[in-house]
């Protein structure tokens, strides 16, 4: 089954500790979407400007990334700017230039509607709906949001989250969104909202999965070279959503395992900038990687 | 095999967001003790003040502790006061009152000199040289430490930790140790110190084991209460020391499950103050919680 994704595809700048990019392509259905490609096939919904090049535009189509849904509009495609200091967990925003973003109502081309697997990435919750009545009879409906649309766009976010299956977000913005401090009891009040399946994301300290009768973790894969943690949430969520959308299944089995292939997918997207160590990674350094999370957490039972 | 372990008997005074304990009994010694006492014999090695009652000394002489080693000296027993905000990871201490504690120079009574698993918890590392030069020939040497003694004393912990076999600290403390950022490389360079295992406790988000060929990822028990997080890390390396000593057996699979003991340990202690939760704690519940790490952490493999 393919998989349908709306998000930004943007220019990002960033700095780390250990060096910088400019310009470099980045956005949250772009990391997505690489990142699914491993698994599924990909229709993209976003909106790029005219300054958008060909080359990534090339290499997406070259991972099997549908872009009929990519919008491009008079002037400059979306920017972000931003800096991590050495601890890598938190980003800080220096410059955000929606551009074209700014006025984007997504149209789905009459190809998409069909979509069984939808994954709305992280933008306002009133374009997540707006994508959703496109879609004829999804099967699985999953997404993620950030702090800035819980405090400033609760209602439609609340809303949003009556048609979602899957909410894939961070430990604080689960504790915000059900205000709440008890990780625990806060995403109990989360999945009240709708979702059936919660996974909180932890950074590197890896994952939470929370069903109505089962919580599943999953560390971090413990690296010795973390260069540019940006695009590894959407990553995580690309590799996720890939595995439940190429088998087909949604059994708690096949989620537990969707997502320690998320965790995979965002361990190696955090060893280079932008999307440059998605680029060369091949199937089999997945299937090895897989293999060392199974040694990474395995131990004898009673 | 039974377990040698030298550190405090303590009052403590706690609040947290969810109530107050006023001069309860606390110490890591203690902890630890009660932790190990589940899985083995254990011999004491501390100091109390003349003000140090009966009833606690009944309670770890029931639970199979040895107190020959623990000494009564003129002046009070060591306090210490402390508050947990709500993220509870996190320690703010208030007041430290040594007390006998001050003058304290262990003296190892002649039945503890053979012991052959030895925990030299969170005090002075001067403290912890002088009860290894007492120990005639131990099997296994595992060690605490803080950032007080990582900052003050640096000298005599890396002299320590040259005798050490299992080195079990914080997260924070593990980076300020080896004065380097990234975890994995951190915890090498402090594998070069000495020890030939080295347990990151993580607080929440659970424990890191580094050996030299082997990272071993083991979560936090996911818990809706967490009453008071004191003593959390002493009453892990009670059970991950006690299951060891247990079974006698220093491979990696024991180890990984000792490590898993530690941590069902740690998450009933948190459930509330003092050593409450541990007083009452029995067998089969144990069990159920280790069962339930395996269901928290399984999934299939490729």
């Amino acid at each position: 089954m393919d998989i349908l994704v709306i998000g930004s595809v943007a220019f990002d700048s960033v700095e780390t500790p250990f060096g910088r990019g400019d310009d470099v392509l980045g956005g949250s259905a772009t990391y997505f979407s690489t990142s699914a490609s491993f698994f599924t096939g990909v229709q993209l919904v976003a909106v790029v400007g005219e300054d958008f090049p060909d080359e990534p535009r090339q290499f997406l189509t070259s991972r099997g990334v549908d872009l009929a849904g990519l919008q491009t509009r008079p002037g400059k495609t979306f920017r972000w700017k931003g800096r991590y200091g050495y601890d890598l967990n938190e980003a800080h925003t220096l410059e955000t230039h929606l551009n074209v973003f700014e006025t984007f109502h997504p149209e789905l081309p009459d190809t998409y509607r069909q979509a069984k697997f939808v994954f709305l990435a992280n933008i306002d919750p009133e374009l997540q709906l707006e994508v959703l009545q496109q879609v004829e009879k999804p099967k699985l409906i999953a997404c993620d949001t950030m702090n800035f649309w819980i405090d400033g766009k609760r209602d439609a976010l609340i809303r949003t989250l009556g048609h979602v299956d899957i909410l894939v977000i961070n430990e604080a913005e689960v504790r915000q969104l059900a205000d709440e401090a008890n990780l625990v009891k806060a995403s109990r009040a989360v999945l009240a909202m709708g979702p059936k399946t919660l996974v909180v994301k932890r950074g590197e300290y890896g994952v939470l999965v929370f069903t109505e009768h089962s919580i599943f973790s999953a560390p971090a894969y413990p690296l010795e070279e973390v260069f540019d943690p940006t695009g590894a949430g959407d990553t995580f969520a690309g590799g996720f959503m890939g595995y439940l959308a190429a088998t087909n299944n949604l059994s708690d089995e096949t989620i537990r395992k969707a997502t320690v292939f998320g965790s995979v997918m965002a361990s190696f997207t955090v060893e280079d900038f932008s999307l440059d160590r998605l680029r060369k990674l091949t199937w089999s350094e997945i299937e090895d990687r897989f293999r060392r999370f199974q040694t990474l957490t395995a131990f004898e039972g009673l």
